[in-house]
């Protein structure tokens, strides 16, 4: 059902903001507003008023009746779709010069669906709307650190399930294919980015997926997991080693656990996303790390698996206070050996007002058989 | 390893077209010239010589070794990968005023990126670079039919399993994990799309997707997978119902299913793909369905699940000739009745001199078993 504080907040910043429209093209924003998913995302919100959305003819009543808005406009074929944004557009100009509307520019929404829009709508201004939807989606209600903490329990079934498959012999990808049934059947609705299985050289990648390469004794393995509940995120990441480590290896681990802890130690209510930051690059510097840190440990996760402040995709990000009731990870870099591997130790955090909830509290030992 | 002779014929084309280098930040093209993929892809690819990779630091040595390019520029944060594009662009135009360079311009391109991408290089002129890769992505090669064809076994070992799975009682989002499972363990390398179950009213759904949902009996129930292997898709859909199916949902199961075989008849070398939709739509409309009828039965499919030719996303694609060594789908439309339901039956096909080959020819029983 349409969310009417979220949406009465959102139109206040819009007002504010100068915004007429909000028009949403990302699943995100849309499951925020009306609390379900539609494979296209498509519905406008005014500075005042319902929303309107935009569906195909065949799912207009289930739509009306689960989001309870009255204002759906229905297409039957899907260059409809775009005659309908327009059409709305025009209705709500009426005779003014031109207005002004909002559309999320991250990684969700098409260059070309973009442009296409700009194209049949020459008098409206297109800005971003980050300024209103960053701001609300980061401090996260008492609803949403559910969602996240069902989802942080979904993840620790991933990460377990690997730490029962990373055997010599087995690939990634059949370790992945394990991770992801166990999340799914641990309720989960599938993962917002693809299940890391990095082994070996490939555990010192800067990001991963699954390959047929075989585990090998020795190799340090990187899993990196991010299943979706009800469009919700959790970041788990765990290293492994197969068999003994090596002196380098077991120094890399224990090095990442300290500097992870001294960026969790770091993080309460009112600290800045960089002081994270500079808290785990001490504990790598002093060990001797330093030129090896890929800034950026900690960022913001929700209805996106990065989401404000995310520093290593929008450095100027690392400026911004953390407040309570966000949602965090700290562990997101990689420290990277060339030649040698990577580790990665990466938890989801609640900001409490009495410092941060580990809502992926699962330990789990660095060294699994090899037998 | 660098592909060298698709090399070849994209700078032949890009030359034509006055372009003086590709801007790859997508999955599919980096996979198309390197035979492998990275979570970032980054490369340009110059209208002479060789392509230059941008890459972490981490990643560097394995990514000369396995693409076996010499030119990398590593990166060691995030912001840098800007700067290194920025600096080879710099190196590229010399002396020269502008340069002119093609960037892939649909949905798996962030705006963001190329909103970035053309402040930082105002002397660059943008273009989309459909025009040098449709055509030669369009004709696939014999590597890369082998690929869809091992992909395509993999989508039936999904829709396999949803036919074994598929009861009252379970949840479309535990059949969508067995799904997801059986195709990973056949070799799938994840899916292009959300695995789709879609039951009940929401079978009448354009798009879908698995939700927590109980399966009930009575329910039609559309099953659509899109799995990867090596960066290659195949694309399958079947409908089921849940014991005893009604009059109505027998006479919708039944056109669609002569619908798709009058499609498969029209596709032959030298027709346009409106011919195919064409042939289906009489079906449709001599049963009495031409009205509920979405055009666009037939989408190229290959290292995008949907590639040129794409007529729902693009209608000008319907003109578009088909050609030998094509793969297409047919079966993509859903018949979508209000207050009943939808029935879809889609396969993948490789075009050859002799007629269309069904790559997931795998007949499956309308009507599952209620107990």
């Amino acid at each position: 059902m349409l969310d009417k504080d979220r949406l009465r907040r959102a139109q206040d910043r819009m007002r504010d903001q100068g915004i007429d429209a909000y028009l949403i093209l990302t699943h995100d924003d849309y499951i925020y507003f009306f609390g379900e998913d539609r494979f296209q995302p498509r519905a406008i919100v005014p500075a005042m008023g319902l929303p309107i959305i935009v569906t195909f003819i065949g799912e207009e009543d289930e739509v009306k009746r689960s989001i309870g808005v009255e204002d759906a406009r229905v297409f039957g074929t899907v260059g409809q779709q775009i005659k309908d944004v327009v059409g709305v557009m025009r209705e709500m100009m009426g005779g003014k010069e031109s207005m002004t509307v909002g559309v999320q520019m991250w990684f969700n929404t098409p260059a070309f669906l973009l442009t296409l829009f700009q194209r049949a709508n020459p008098k409206v201004r297109v800005v971003d709307i980050a300024p209103v939807m960053d701001e609300l989606r980061m401090i996260k209600d008492e609803g949403e650190i559910a969602l996240i903490r069902r989802a942080s329990q979904i993840a620790a079934a991933g990460i377990e399930t690997a730490a029962q498959c990373l055997r010599p012999g087995t690939t990634e990808n059949a370790v992945g294919a394990e991770i992801e049934y166990a999340m799914r059947k641990a309720g989960g609705n599938g993962v917002a980015t693809p299940v890391f299985v990095n082994s070996g050289v490939r555990s010192g990648w800067l990001h991963g997926t699954t390959s047929h390469k075989e585990i090998e004794v020795g190799d340090l393995v990187v899993v990196d997991v991010v299943p979706r509940y009800k469009g919700y995120c959790a970041n788990m990441t765990r290293t492994f080693v197969i068999g003994p480590p090596t002196a380098e290896q077991r120094a890399m681990f224990e090095t990442y656990r300290r500097a992870q802890a001294a960026g969790i130690e770091a993080l309460r209510p009112g600290v800045r996303n960089r002081d994270i930051d500079t808290a785990a690059q001490e504990v790598f510097a002093a060990s001797g790390y330093g030129d090896l840190y890929v800034s950026g440990i900690s960022h913001g996760i929700g209805l996106d698996f990065e989401e404000l402040p995310r520093p290593t995709i929008h450095p100027a990000d690392s400026r911004v206070e953390l407040r309570e009731k966000m949602a965090v990870t700290v562990g997101h870099s990689v420290l990277s050996v060339p030649g040698v591997g990577g580790v990665r130790i990466e938890d989801t955090f609640h900001l409490t007002d009495e410092g941060p909830e580990r809502l992926t509290a699962y330990d789990l030992d660095f060294e699994l058989d090899a037998d």
